[in-house]
């Protein structure tokens, strides 16, 4: 096993040391953004090693500070290291820089001759990532936007999060050493603590992106700090999402009971603390769905990340339950203790329509609601109430004529499944973790798949450039052997 | 010459109007984007065809309106529909939506099976574009942002731009005609007028983005009513840049004259309204370059745009003047009046660096500032000073060890040239008209260039889909032809 040299809960940043952490970020980053691709994947690739070596460290201080269980949290680590050799698989195949050269064309149908111009993906600068709490490695120090800032070009600065600060500075030892010891100049990448740091840090001019996963209010009031800056930044902040389920009445007669067990499973998972848990399941009325969920087999207790999320949970739930649109469909032993039992609530289609903010609130825990609709024509319009969200989901057969549901869906949804659990999310090519507001607060971009990088790299172009001041990645020769579009042609 | 109902200033869009046309745009929306796009490819056409048809009406208005010349109002007509045009075969290449599918992997190292996942960029929804007035056609009704946000999938709500209110009725009702014509549905394109209208517009939950060219003032403003909202969008704001140039010693030694009559041509193109023109020269002391911008010929008086921004124009060039750090090198005949003559301003390094922010204001119309420096050691410090900026530009010598200059202006310009002049945008395929704040509000975007067609859309992925509910461009059997990345290989 290997040791580290942090052994106790860190504190907060001060400000002469957060002065540092981005004076050396600023001077690290251009270093970093000036290596080969490839350079910066064996770094990844370096890191990666580092936390596999480290686990029997970082996972037992992972279980004390977040309840969470062994396998879950070796599992994700797993999935953590995966994720930064991947991103080092991207940097080797280039096309992530999205080159493209213009050779001159005195003719340019345009009206005036074409430059010799030539553009490039280069990287943002400094990023300042908050980590989340529900998943300790894998959106937390070592987590997602780490991994594609860094692959990207950039300095990180990593603003750890209060849930798990032993693991946050542990990990980030790993972190600094490793990219340390594969020739990363210091200051690459940095660990601070404390909310005041994290702003402070946010505002600061030598940040120049960030990254988020939390809550609404949180991630809305950091995203407000991003905007109001004399120099505002993109501020990549995921932030709430309920993630509904559309059982179609053919679904239901088919696979009731898998689909019931389905989503028992899929609301509980990691005490139903993922940001894709479904949060809502629309059920044909009389379809035998909801008396399969009031009997379904709940899962035992389980705690909380923490006592502030439990309080939390705790106050939404009670609020829910008072609500006179709910009734409990089914329920586990102590539902308001922590850990709590799972709770099902019951509503129907009319109290969607009639109030949908105030049904449609996320729940951060094991709960969920379900909803019974009269006809399947109604989906459409049931979709249409939900603000923007990470996932959407039906559950339909072939003979099911699902298009305008499915449309709605993707207007207002990242992903959207079919006859799959959103909880887990691959890491992948084709992967969407995203959505519009309040899922959100950058539509266009992904937290999560080898498209990540995107949201940390800027475009430059260079114009009538000689050969020898020209990046790598724009050379006439293609050193990098990089998939490029010349005069419009991929090759 | 064809003829148009539109004869009359219009008034502004009242409260009625601009409800239905923003319910219009909300539906055409969701049509629009469910063509093919070839069938967009080719209402495109369409649109550029009509403008070209009507060149006998607008360009004579736009003269009127803008005081431009009947030559740069043609070309810039015919540079407007070339755009249109080149987004049409963006459209047939297929490649901008960045199309990819994994197939299922039961493998994948990640520690979980790999489900099917398929993820393309989709239409954004209602994009609410404010129109330039230095481009009367290119970065207005028809231009840019129109382009490519209808390329893209999307309704265009087009806030015409003041000062050529007359030339945005007619152009309107050429590309809404035209787009009728071609089958796109009601409410795909409309005008409106007055700025509570455009400010309405955008705080209005049906318009998903947004697109904008003028004043830092008036962006920023615009872009915080975009984030302040409850469900904030994307805002592109080009708002201000200053342009700097840097001449080595070895080119003012080898090329004085030429970098002498070209500064002169290039600050004064378009009586100094293009968002590129160059307002700052820095040149070696001593190196006669200063004596022959003192001598050049300087054109004649232009009129600009109207009299606001001449007004703004007196104002800015009123302090510049007035400001003991500068003292005015050369001087056209009557240059606070309208039409001005131009103006040269003469200052020094060390002045820049004492001052960056007050000597680098944009000054929109014919000026600029020269400053000279002691020491080429002494230019990337100098280029360091500077905010974010449209472009930034090297005269230098491939003796020259520029590489240092070079990085920094990468950092601070969204394009960088050698030796050429940065007014002159062309329309190509690695264009980049964009950059950090406040050049622009989104700095991983472009307004310019096949590129541009990515801001107005957003990626979703369909987790396990059925054949025959998943789009065109992620069907198996790809029909529609595109280049797609399948399991991570370009196909």
């Amino acid at each position: 096993m290997m040791t580290l040299s942090t052994a106790t809960i860190p504190e907060a940043t001060q400000p002469a040391e957060l002065e540092s952490i981005l004076a050396a970020a600023e001077t690290a980053s251009r270093i970093w953004a000036a290596r080969l691709p490839s350079e910066r994947a064996v770094a990844l690739e370096a890191v990666a090693d580092a936390l596999d070596a480290a686990r029997d460290v970082l996972v037992p201080t992972a279980m004390v500070e977040t309840n969470l269980p062994e396998a879950r949290l070796t599992g994700e680590l797993k999935r953590t290291t995966f994720q930064l050799r991947l991103f080092a698989e991207v940097l080797r195949d280039g096309g992530y820089l999205d080159a493209r050269i213009d050779h001159p064309d005195p003719e340019w149908p345009m009206g005036a001759p074409r430059p010799d111009l030539r553009r490039v993906l280069e990287p943002i600068g400094p990023v300042l990532v908050f980590a989340a709490s529900n998943f300790p490695f894998a959106f937390s120090v070592a987590g997602g936007d780490t991994a594609s800032a860094l692959a990207a070009g950039n300095a990180v600065i990593l603003k750890a999060h209060p849930g798990h600060l032993l693991l946050s500075a542990q990990t980030g030892e790993v972190v600094s050493a490793a990219l340390a010891a594969a020739g990363a100049p210091h200051g690459t990448f940095s660990v601070i603590f404390g909310t005041d740091a994290g702003s402070e840090a946010l505002a600061d001019p030598r940040v120049k992106a960030s990254g988020f996963t939390g809550s609404i209010s949180g991630g809305r009031a950091l995203f407000d700090i991003a905007n109001s800056r004399p120099e505002p930044i993109p501020f990549y902040g995921e932030l709430g999402s309920n993630n509904p389920v559309f059982v179609t009445p053919a679904a239901a007669a088919a696979n009731g009971p898998d689909i019931a067990s389905g989503f028992v499973g899929s609301f509980t998972a990691g005490a139903g603390q993922f940001c894709t848990k479904p949060g809502t399941l629309f059920v044909p009325a009389g379809s035998g769905l909801t008396e399969a969920l009031r009997q379904a087999a709940l899962p035992a207790e389980a705690k909380l990340l923490n006592s502030r999320l439990h309080q939390g949970y705790r106050e939404v739930l009670g609020t829910l339950t008072a609500n006179s649109r709910f009734s409990v469909l089914a329920q586990g032993p102590n539902p308001l203790a922590d850990p709590p039992g799972p709770t099902l609530l019951l509503t129907t289609a009319e109290n969607v329509f009639a109030s949908p903010r105030e049904l449609q609130q996320e729940c951060f825990g094991p709960t969920a609601v379900v909803v019974e609709y009269d006809d399947v024509s109604q989906l459409p319009e049931l979709a249409a109430t939900f603000e923007g969200q990470l996932t959407a989901t039906v559950f339909g057969t072939d003979e099911d004529d699902m298009a305008g549901l499915v449309e709605v869906l993707a207007r207002k949804a990242g992903r959207v499944l079919w006859n799959q659990w959103p909880t887990g999310v691959s890491v992948t090519y084709a992967q969407q973790h995203g959505g519009p507001y309040p899922a959100t607060t950058a539509v266009g971009s992904t937290s999560v798949g080898t498209a990540a990088i995107g949201r940390f790299l800027r475009p430059v172009a260079y114009q009538g450039f000689p050969e020898h001041l020209l990046p790598l990645s724009l050379k006439e020769d293609n050193p990098l052997g990089i998939p490029r579009l010349i005069n419009g042609e991929r090759t």
